[in-house]
């Protein structure tokens, strides 16, 4: 089994979750793992560190459950991109598990389950130091058309 | 039917949602109005307006999906207030109907459907401002056991 590791070098851009240039965000540095072997359900793996500061509290102490979501949906989102295509979040599920400490290097793990044509179906979870499993998603992305993305950008909308 | 309006005045606080005190925070300001109707399934609505910058970015010009989430996240848990409980969420589901815009006035609604003892459900939405529908979101949250917050503040853990 071949082994394909990409340190993803975001374009410069403001994106909340990973981009550098936002001074509010997040900065997530992923590394997207692919393995050529598509019968696997691991096959592709999203992995982060984190450790977040008090900007992104929620209950005292930890962090707000709605980080912990764009976590999670950014963990997903970047398993898209070893299908080379656009893929936007159609639904999305999370169990809170744990709540989840700020100031606390924690890992964000996300899986590739299945592609069914335009529907690519992940997995993500957000873990403390020794694995226990503060909060998990579920999500759905949709592939998109890329003759709407160019109609969209000639259209000034993108 | 009585009605009653309340603006919430938060304690000085960091919440990445509503606390003021914030200066990376949403700073999201909400009106809960209760009904001394509990047959009513819109007893309970929280509502804030909602007009966001770049540094929410997620796909060029919207707004990313995990603050979509954490305004869903925030709706749904002003709506715990009126019960004089402090509560958690533990599930919520997301669905991404429409891309929802940066630098536009947005609504958001919360709305309480039912509790179940220490469970409760609600609902909320985000709306452009013709009232079409952007995301929407169902949310379960569990009512916190009040020795245990005593315990936890206790142990400096709050």
């Amino acid at each position: 089994m071949h082994t394909e590791k990409i340190t993803i070098d975001e374009r410069a851009n403001l994106c909340f979750g990973c981009g550098p240039d936002n001074p509010y965000g997040l900065h997530l540095a992923f590394t997207v793992e692919t393995k050529d072997d598509d019968t696997d359900p691991e096959a592709i793996t999203a992995t982060a560190p984190v450790q977040l500061d008090s900007f992104y509290e929620g209950p005292p102490g930890h962090i707000h459950g709605g980080i912990v979501a764009t976590l999670l949906d950014e963990a997903m989102s970047k398993l898209n991109r070893p299908f080379n295509v656009l893929a936007m979040t159609r639904h999305m599920e999370i169990d809170y598990l744990r709540p989840a400490p700020l100031r606390q290097p924690l890992t964000l793990i996300g899986r590739h389950l299945r592609r069914d044509g335009r529907k690519l179906f992940h997995h993500a979870e957000l873990q403390s130091q020794d694995g226990t499993v503060l909060a998990r998603a579920k999500g759905l992305f949709i592939v998109l058309d890329p003759a709407l993305i160019e109609a969209a950008k000639a259209k000034g909308l993108l």
